[in-house]
């Protein structure tokens, strides 16, 4: 049964001789390990290239194609459109019909309120709202992504944007660098998507993003405070301390309670609708239009009463007309010009983490794939034309992207139509928003980014892994307490450092023998497990590079030190023998056999003999092209655990 | 015998009943999972904080004393002399007066040569010949390092200088930027070692360090053919290509006959000792005392020829006495704070890294333990006291090492000896070197950087592993074409590229069983592995971590949809279940579980139904938790992968 048995690969199975009754196990039957056939450079390298940057195989259709297919397959690939919507049917077209209304109604408020969070006058967010969306349906894959300014991505912007420059003081300049900062993060997003970078954004972890985005959704409602409470002296920080400061300096009578009026009424009519929508599927259309019925209900009662003179402060008016060209406005020279980079490089790949995150659920959900990096090429395209076209950074929308798989959107044309609707307010409707209070774009924006807030994901991480709670409350407080680059950076700095410790820290185990078994466990986890006497167990439970090979070698070293003692308190036989089980250890560098090496050389000074039990392919070739192999000897190589403890000791596997 | 069998521990090895033969087994016996017993959540923290920053445990000695030996053991903790002192006698300062007297010999023509290196007059660099050593026969633990300036941190310091001052036309402003840097190495070397970073060092790969260290040897033997070759126009530039370029220029015309002979003859004269040093080890001392014979002789020769009125440059005046105090000299504001800063952190963690290197490698050859933390504290204080009184930043050498070792040191008194030498000869012999020729110095420095190269260590990397080669070749070549500054980015980056890819594209294995056996092994690497008809098994080889877990999720994804259309074309059962073999899956993360349940849903979509082989402790309990294991059902977990494929198709195992 084991006559044809091979060289172990990690698992570490034995055969039937091993296992039978102790009776019989006269002769143990040790499998030879075996050195695998050797790679080519080539082979390995291309593998290993394929793996990290074409893991998806994105060219597999280009396979045994003409080229005039090949040409067609391309063209496909960069504008998707021209695959799917060959296949386009008036159903498909009812679906977006339906959704891209919906959309529109939910976005018209959010941008002119975003822009305000970005800074810049509300007109821009409706611009966002018109150019970026078609690139996008031409060129992205996510069927039910809706794009558009998002309330993070513009608090993140208006924050950096305005540690640079002064909106009130400068305006010229503040837009001009918004609109670099733009072209900078299309530029970020293209280069990562075609570089097929993608997997940087991965290091985001999904704890730091739940913390980062709560706080963030905070912030942001804080900022609505001014608007809501009618507020006219209000901090340029965004800490909850000084927004608090601001709010109850000027209480009470810096709060207009007009504003105030309108502002509580409105957010409890949003809550309400939200709440009927929640309840009943079919009437998902009630919370996506009461934002818009909100607007017009109150801009109607401002108009009628003229509150704006007894102190409610409106939007004013919104110019006009399409997008102007921009492509002049941006600094490709001077200072403004790597600000405008940094600010971009940081808010396109924030803008990414939300868009990917979106396409990825919603692929899920809907069960298709989509490639990340080409999606990223896409969102990219769509920022660098927007910037030209007075377009700041555009993402996926949360809340317009939930909404529009909710209202039975089939592809990407919802976002069309979205577009037109905006495009039609752009062109006549602009001058209906001039009664637009501020306080129902805040009560709309706190409305809006309330399920931002996920405290049952934040719940689920800290029953999980402890660690990745700290990373999300770092990131939660840090935005909330300090400012959004503060957190965003500490949920960086985090997810870095628990890359750094499951790197640097592998765990590592004593193992025992299960009595009455050849079963070799963790003895912390498992009492019952004892030690063989004069045998040291160790597993090692990650591969050995530099990163780790020191601390692999020390963390061995101690524990034979500390047996060691133990064992001479105790007079039981000294450790002869250090078996290091190396099943875990999925392959080592050059650092880790330097370390191997020591830790050889050291054992023999105190005549304890080192056994490795296990080593995987990669592992052993590396061992035999070094000669370690050689220096430690071939026969003192096992398959198993419990075949090298009964080379070292024969007579204690039979023993119970 | 299986009766108390336990659950699994990544090792994965089965009892006797799924073992025996075929006509047994009739009821195959499964494991229970068992979810390990809960660690308190500040005991898990604990650990973990143990095993990052002490696992070497330095407090050990501490417990279980009382509080005046705990004191006592404080200070022999900072200062080791203390403890050390005690158990010195004549014997071993007989080892330590000759190994002294050796290292001083040479020590003495590289201080005078590295100091040009580093831009500054030769007195400085036996300053720090005099006053480091000192500090660190107080406080550090190795026995063998030799302590003052070295090549290559000397070529890094005056690179990085000379980019922000010249030190021609600014030498006040350059000694003190150079003092400046060296104090903040000295605070970034006590900063780590205090907070127990020390294990950042070890992020510069082994590859990356032999690359760079070959390529700063090539780059500083390239700067002494100015003074070899007694060209009088060189380029302030280190790249191979800029010096070629002064080379060839200036030739023949720029090029000192008489400087040339004196430099060829005595680099012969020192590679001739060398190579009888290799030969006979108890002709050590003379590979030691060749460079300053040579100094001493080619002084003579000079002052009796006047050959420096022929155009062969010389030293010059050597202020006599000892270090001047420079603590008014370190900039602590302004604008050179900052680059002092910069450089010093850059030039400490690299000292660091050759000190650390030295220390250890002496350490396992002589089979003693030293606490890499508390030498980064030792080398720390020793540079900024070295800052306050005139020195430059100093560290472990490897020729005076190696030779401090083969000369048969005991202690470091042996660098207490250097330094008394080192201080007679700024008292009373500085002008002795005045009519020593800049060529004697070339020729030194050239002989002692030669060993740098490390041509063995780089084909042997070669052989490991080419990922390794790649980085130590970019190093290596980024320092000789580009500069030092950049060599250095490039092996850092390389460093953690790499570890980026480790921790990003683990690897994943297709699964088949070996015939004749339970034994499940990797497809690619075992052709005679046969898949089971309609069942996938996948082995993933990493924990999976929030950097993974998209990539893991997909490339799972990816094989099945390949497998399944290889198994429509050729007619077979379709894929009903996937098997993912867990055992090197140490740990999961919250983005892993969520993969877990993409995976499981995008599955469930198929009709293929998803299994667990052999997952971890860690992971269960996360599973458990995270109510994944609820939701894909306990009955849907197995101990191995045969058990888990016996449940799926309980006749696959019978047959043959």
């Amino acid at each position: 049964m084991s006559g044809s048995a091979h060289p172990m690969d990690g698992e570490g199975e034995l055969s039937a001789a091993d296992m039978s009754s102790p009776r019989q196990t006269n002769t143990p039957f040790v499998h030879k390990v075996e050195v695998p056939p050797k790679q080519s450079l080539f082979n390995e390298f291309m593998y290993t290239f394929k793996e990290t940057f074409f893991h998806d195989d994105p060219l597999r259709h280009f396979k045994d194609q003409s080229l005039s297919k090949k040409l067609m397959l391309g063209l496909q690939s960069v504008f998707p459109v021209s695959e799917w919507g060959l296949k386009y049917n008036l159903k498909m077209f009812r679906g977006d019909f339906i959704a891209g209304l919906t959309i529109a109604s939910l976005c018209i408020p959010q941008d002119i309120g975003y822009s305000k969070l970005a800074g810049l006058n509300p007109k821009y967010g409706l611009y966002s709202s018109f150019v970026p969306p078609l690139v996008y349906a031409f060129m992205g894959s996510s069927r039910d992504i809706a794009i558009g300014p998002v309330a993070v991505v513009s608090l993140l912007l208006g924050t950096l944007l305005r540690a640079e420059i002064d909106p009130t003081t400068s305006p010229n300049e503040y837009l001009r660098l918004a609109f670099t900062a733009t072209f900078f993060a299309g530029v970020t997003q293209v280069t990562l998507g075609f570089f097929r970078l993608g997997f940087l954004i991965d290091f985001l972890s999904h704890a730091a993003v739940v913390g980062f985005m709560g706080g963030a959704a905070i912030t942001i409602a804080l900022q609505q405070l001014k608007g809501f409470l009618g507020i006219k002296k209000f901090t340029k920080k965004t800490s909850i301390v000084a927004v608090f400061q601001s709010v109850f300096s000027s209480a009470p009578h810096g709060w207009n309670w007009q504003t105030i009026l309108i502002s509580i009424s409105f957010l409890i009519f949003l809550l309400v609708c939200k709440f009927i929508g929640k309840k009943s599927k079919k009437l998902f259309w009630i919370p996506a239009v009461a934002p818009l019925l909100s607007v017009i209900i109150s801009t109607f009662f401002v108009y009628i009463t003229r509150a704006d003179r007894k102190g409610v402060k409106i939007v004013n008016h919104l110019d006009k007309g399409i997008n102007p060209s921009s492509l002049r406005l941006i600094y490709f020279s001077g200072d403004y010009l790597a600000k405008g980079i940094r600010i971009g490089v940081v808010s396109g790949m924030v803008a990414l983490t939300e868009a990917v995150a979106i396409g990825r659920s919603f692929a899920a959900k809907k069960d298709y794939q989509i490639d990340g990096n080409k999606e990223m090429v896409a969102l990219g395209a769509m920022n660098v034309i927007g910037s030209m076209t007075s377009c700041y950074v555009a993402t996926g929308s949360f809340s317009r992207s939930a909404v529009n798989f909710v209202a039975g959107c089939q592809t990407a044309v919802s976002n069309i139509i979205m577009s037109m609707v905006v495009l039609l307010t752009l062109l006549f409707l602009t001058p209906l928003f001039k009664y637009t209070p501020n306080a129902i774009l805040a009560a709309i924006i706190i409305n809006a980014v309330i399920p931002l807030i996920d405290v049952h994901a934040a719940v689920l991480i800290f029953k999980i892994d402890k660690l990745d709670f700290v990373a999300c409350m770092g990131a939660f407080l840090g935005v909330i307490f300090a400012s959004v680059e503060i957190g965003l950076l500490i949920s960086v700095g985090i997810s870095f450092a628990k890359i750094l410790l499951q790197v640097t820290r592998p765990r590592t185990a004593i193992l025992g023998k299960i009595p009455r078994t050849s079963v070799y466990r963790n003895i912390h986890q498992y009492p019952e497990a004892t030690m063989v006497p004069g045998v040291m167990i160790i597993r090692v439970d990650s591969a050995i590079y530099f990163s780790n090979s020191n601390y692999v070698r020390e963390r061995i070293q101690r524990w034979l030190i500390d047996e060691e003692e133990k064992v001479k308190a105790v007079s039981l036989p000294n450790i002869q023998f250090l078996i290091i089980e190396m099943s875990p250890v999925t392959d080592i560098d050059t650092s880790g056999i330097h370390a191997l090496e020591d830790l050889y050389k050291s054992l023999q000074k105190r005549d304890i003999q080192l056994v490795l039990a296990n080593p995987g392919p990669l592992v052993i070739d590396k061992l035999h092209v070094s000669n370690f192999a050689d220096m430690l000897g071939y026969d003192k190589i096992f398959l198993t655990v419990a075949e090298a403890v009964n080379s070292c000791c024969p007579k204690q596997s039979d023993e119970v």
